[in-house]
């Protein structure tokens, strides 16, 4: 499958790309800026610019699948998020509609779920996720929502928690490998389109946490 | 009819309790402090206390319609715009769906239908509210968006032009007081229901150009 990584040189992004590749997928690794051309390639991935203030969408010409893993980042204003996590992602489910590009798998947060909920000064962030999420699930995109928890940079194992929507079932901290690893798993696993998963750490092997029923 | 106006102490929100109370109807002014009370018995309203970013819902019990106009304003930062203007807007939706509440007019901006078409330093004022209005428009309420250029003191010369979406007819700046005009004339309108306009100064009596085949 050609999939097409937006944020392919964040923390989870280029973890998403090497994983692909080794998965045997072709991943599209899209960057703001052709400096960031070098690390895609190394992950085993192509290279291409994309701009989500700017010229964007032919970036993801020929891609069967998007996962959506960029972020405006704390170092930069609020006027970012919106601009970024939020109208960015709105832009990259517009272009797969338009481009028939029918799976996308969104990175969102744990606490998307109820912004006002969370601390202070997250609540900003949350809320844009979160209408970015609801965006994609009232699209007509074959969607999957992934809310992790607190991100470490742990290791690989494999194993993971996860709890779908009607589940008040919570957990830890969980890495970005791991993370990475569940978004290529999503790509082969018909029954979590459609659903809104959080992601904590744990000790279930990935393929049976998001499919309880196999 | 009783009409709830969040941000009822805003510049068009003021208008709106006044304009509202002169119709015949029962305006509810929802504002966030105490002190804005007087203000709101003054135009002929009933003051009630709603936090958007707090304890709100209660505020809009026995509302047969609402009139959104809050927003954080200019002299706050950016997480204020996501927490106020956009999840704000968010929550009033999800507050009419949960209490009945059928009506809802939206006040929303001129440029929103396209917010990176506009200049840098409203393009991410315009992202929130396009998608509060979008949360809106595919909500289960008899909505109406009001997306009015930009805005003066102005008298109120209860003449306008209004473009639906269908129509890219462009106008100069108009009047809070003609906007609050129209909000009134859009409760009493039944062919606005499900529409986005833009409204500009001009030359058409409101009910008129509200409902063109009349």
């Amino acid at each position: 499958m050609d999939v097409a990584v937006i944020g392919a040189n964040g923390g989870i992004g280029r973890k998403v790309v090497s994983r692909l590749a080794n998965a045997g997928h072709d991943p599209i690794g899209v960057v703001r800026h052709e400096t960031q051309f070098e690390a895609v390639r190394e992950r085993g991935g192509e290279p291409r610019l994309g701009d989500l203030e700017g010229e964007f969408a032919p970036a993801l010409e020929g891609a069967d699948a998007v996962v959506f893993t960029a972020g405006a980042g704390g170092d930069t204003g609020w006027d970012k998020t919106l601009l970024v996590d939020l109208w960015g992602a709105r832009r990259s489910i517009d272009a797969c509609v338009e481009h028939d590009i029918d799976r996308f798998v969104m990175i969102s947060s744990y606490r998307a779920g109820e912004p006002l909920a969370a601390p202070d000064a997250i609540r900003p962030y949350l809320v844009a996720k979160r209408c970015a999420d609801d965006a994609l699930r009232s699209s007509s995109l074959d969607a999957t929502v992934l809310r992790p928890t607190t991100l470490t940079d742990g290791a690989e194992t494999g194993r993971i928690s996860a709890a779908f929507e009607s589940s008040s079932e919570d957990g830890g901290e969980i890495s970005r490998a791991n993370v990475a690893q569940t978004v290529v798993a999503c790509l082969d696993t018909e029954t979590v389109v459609g659903e809104t998963i959080r992601l904590f750490g744990g000790d279930t092997p990935i393929e049976q946490a998001l499919d309880p029923n196999e």
